[in-house]
């Protein structure tokens, strides 16, 4: 009983794996139950053994992917360092993920809330929590930054993280679209000289 | 004969219409063929008359959508003024965006954007021409700043292009996550600031 448990939990767990690269590559509307049963390698019935839905699957595999970027972003903005280089290390993640080598499919948080903005409230909710935590990570590094007079006292957080987030997502849209990486790279080395210059 | 043609053509164009903002907010995948039948209040047979696909008519719905955009940006940027105030301008359009005031779901070149990244190539490639065309637009018009001497010599055209489109870009994803036109504002503002700070 027990052993039979911890299988179906692996399982479930390797089903979540297998699919979130091609979640995040052809979206959550556009991978079909064929693509899961290719990624995965089980039958249909398989899958819904674990998932009552294509939905509850997709829903699992944007915490997968999103976490995936935000650990990442944690460890640079949590790190050791002054602020500002932490502040430049989170923003320097986006390079790796423009060049696929953190997920295939571009940015997950990116690409979900394009897609659920209008359409799909479940996924919404995750990727709004997504967010939250990233423009919580970098408020608190940047009001860490002011308090410690490391930064400009004249720094506003709010405005300063939406730049960042905004820039950074934008452009990695940009280098997905042409398949070219350097849209990222521009806008990682703006964002890097625009950071210096607020130091205090 | 020449009276139905037109008929056909008025219809054809009608479709389009009353199309283009439920591809753009529900996505190309996520549009289905029934919210196509409630939006133009014509039979699934009267649509396929029109158009061979649904992705058929999603591509000639892009191109609707995607002009309401570049047609505000070439205004914006071909039009009277100083080169930097007509910069300003062009990056302002987006707050009517936001506000969807322009076309309900969010700006069409970004959503397609994302969607045909990976997935859908004939999409892709009309993104690609709508997204040259904007960055055309703002490198042409830095060079004439710089040429008549009211932008600092040393700005670059691609490296402004790229930050000017992304910050924008990732903030109306931003707002249409949160349903908040205050990252558009932010972004706006922001960039105003930045573009005035490269005068000569």
């Amino acid at each position: 009983m027990r052993k039979g448990e911890r299988k179906g939990e692996r399982t479930r767990k390797m089903i979540v794996e297998r699919s979130a690269e091609i979640f995040n590559t052809k979206g959550y509307f556009g991978t079909s139950m064929s693509d899961l049963v290719r990624e995965t390698g089980l039958e249909k019935g398989g899958i819904y053994n674990h998932f009552g839905s294509k939905e509850q699957l997709a829903l699992e595999t944007f915490d997968l992917s999103a976490e995936l970027v935000l650990e990442r972003l944690e460890e640079a903005l949590d790190g050791e360092g002054r602020v500002l280089e932490r502040l430049v290390r989170a923003v320097e993640v986006h390079r790796t993920l423009a060049e696929g080598r953190l997920i295939h499919g571009g940015c997950p948080i990116l690409n979900a809330a394009i897609e659920a903005d209008d359409a799909q409230p479940a996924l919404r909710e995750k990727v709004q929590q997504a967010m939250n935590r990233w423009q919580d990570l970098i408020v608190r590094t940047v009001c860490e930054g002011i308090a410690i007079g490391e930064l400009d006292p004249g720094t506003d957080p709010e405005a300063l993280e939406t730049v960042l987030i905004s820039t950074i997502e934008g452009a990695v849209m940009m280098s997905k679209l042409y398949g070219d990486a350097t849209y990222v790279h521009r806008a990682v080395n703006y964002l890097a000289r625009y950071l210096r210059s607020l130091a205090r």
